[in-house]
C-alpha cells in the first residue's frame, strides 16, 4: 500500500492522528530532507529515502516501485500532500504506468489554512490559491489567474510567492491585484507557520517590505472589505450586526 | 480565552491533536446541534451551549460574554472555523464592541481538503472556493466570482452547493462554469467525508446527477487538464514525465 500523507504545517500538534497513525506503522517514509526532519519521531527503524528539491520525480518512482514490491510506504508533503503537493504526481506515474497500485490521500492542514488561523480570519469569504512559480505554469498562465482572482475580488493566497531565481514575483503579483482592489488593500503575511520561527506581519500591498518574503513564506492578500482589528485580520462573511 | 476551534471533517482522525487538546480543557463548548455530536467524547462535565442552526450570532455572543467573565471557552465549527466558519463573525463581533478579548484559532481540514484527498489529487493546481449560498452574498456576486473561477480555469470547490431553499443553484454554477469549461471537464462530489456514510463520486458536468447533491457535499470542479484514472481524479502539477 502505498500511503501519500500530508504532514500540515510543521508541528507534531496540527499533525492529524491518522497521518501520525500511519507514519507509524509504514515500512519506509520517503521525502524531500526538511520535511524527513519534521518526522524525526517515526523514524526509528524505518527505512527512509530522501533526496534534495526537485528530485521529486525519482523519489515518487522510488515509492511506488517499494510499494509494487509489497512494502507499505509513506511519501511526505509539508501541508496537505494534494495541494501542490506529491499526491498529484504519484497519481501522474501510476497513471502512465497503467499500474493498479493502491493508493490512500491522508489530509493535512495546508499552509493558507495554518497561516490565516494565525493571522486571524481572512478566508471567510470566497477565496484561491495561486502558485507564482513558473517552474511548471507558464507565467503568462499566472498571470491570467491573477486578473480574474483581484477582478473576481477573491481573498487571495500566494504560495511559492518569492525564490532567488525569481525575485520580482510578487512585486509583479501585487501589482496586478492592487489594480483591481486598490493599494490599501489588507494583506498578511505568515512565516514558518507551526515552528520555532513562526512569525505574522499584518499590513497593505502598499506598505508590504518584500525584504520580508520568502519560499516558506504563505502571503494571503483580502478583499476589497478584509479589516484589521486588535492585529488580527478578518473579512466580514456578511452577517447584519 | 476564547477558542475558536476547527474540528476537520468529522472523524476523531482527522480532528488535530492542538484541537483535541483545547477542548479537552476548556470549561464551556458552544456550537451549533450538529457540532456537539462531532465532539461527544470531550463534553462531559463540561457546559455545553448548543442552538439550531442560523442562531449563529447569539451563540458568538453567548461566548464571548462567558470568556469575557473568565472562562475557557471554545466556538467550534465543523472543518476549519475561518473558512466560511465561526472565526469571522467573533472577530467581527469584538470589533464591533471594541473588545480587546484575547482569541486563538485553531485551524482544521476543511471539506475541499478532506473532499479531495477521498477522489485522488485535484487541488494539485490552482484552485479557488466558492460559497453558492446567498444568505449572506448577493448571487450578482456569486455569478461574478463563477465566471473570473472558470475564466482563469481554476479548478474550483462548491461549497453549500444546494439547499431546500436554493434548488437550482448548481445547475446554474455548472453552466456558467461550462461555458468557459466546456461539459466534459471532470467533477468530483464528497459526501459525509470523514462520517460513516462517507460517500465520493467522479463524473463530469454533462453527466452529474444533481439530486445526489446536498448541503453535505463538497462539489470539485477539475480544471481543463483534470484527469481521471482508476477511480481517482487528479489535476498534472506540469511535471515533464
Amino acid at each position: 500500500m502505498l500511503y501519500i500523507v500530508g504532514l500540515g504545517p510543521g508541528s507534531l500538534d496540527l499533525m492529524s492522528p491518522m497521518a501520525q497513525e500511519v507514519l507509524q506503522k509504514v515500512d519506509t517514509i520517503v521525502g524531500y530532507t526538511t520535511y524527513i526532519k519534521l518526522v524525526k519521531d517515526f523514524i526509528q527503524d524505518k527505512e527512509v529515502i530522501n533526496t534534495g528539491m526537485k528530485r521529486e520525480i525519482d523519489r515518487c518512482e522510488k515509492a511506488i516501485e517499494l510499494a509494487q514490491a509489497g512494502k507499505e510506504v509513506a511519501v511526505i508533503s509539508s501541508g496537505d500532500a494534494g495541494i501542490y503537493g506529491m499526491a498529484g504526481l504519484i497519481l501522474e506515474l501510476l497513471s502512465s504506468q497503467g499500474s493498479d497500485l493502491e493508493v490512500k490521500v491522508v489530509p493535512g492542514i495546508t499552509a493558507s489554512i495554518g497561516g490565516a488561523a494565525l493571522l486571524g480570519a481572512p478566508l471567510m469569504n470566497d477565496f484561491c490559491h495561486i502558485s507564482l512559480s513558473d517552474l511548471m505554469t507558464p507565467w503568462e498562465m499566472i498571470e491570467k489567474r491573477l486578473h480574474a482572482a483581484a477582478q473576481g475580488d477573491f481573498v487571495i493566497c500566494l504560495y511559492n510567492p518569492k525564490s532567488k531565481g525569481r525575485p520580482k514575483h510578487l512585486e509583479k503579483a501585487l501589482k496586478i491585484i492592487a489594480g483591481y482592489k486598490g493599494e490599501e488593500t489588507i494583506v498578511g503575511i505568515a512565516k514558518d507557520i507551526g515552528r520555532p520561527k513562526e512569525e505574522t506581519i499584518i499590513t497593505t500591498i502598499k506598505d508590504l517590505d518584500d525584504r520580508l518574503v520568502d519560499m516558506t513564506t504563505t502571503v494571503i492578500v483580502g478583499n476589497r472589505f478584509t479589516k484589521v482589528y486588535n492585529g488580527m485580520m478578518y473579512t466580514p462573511r456578511g452577517y447584519k450586526l
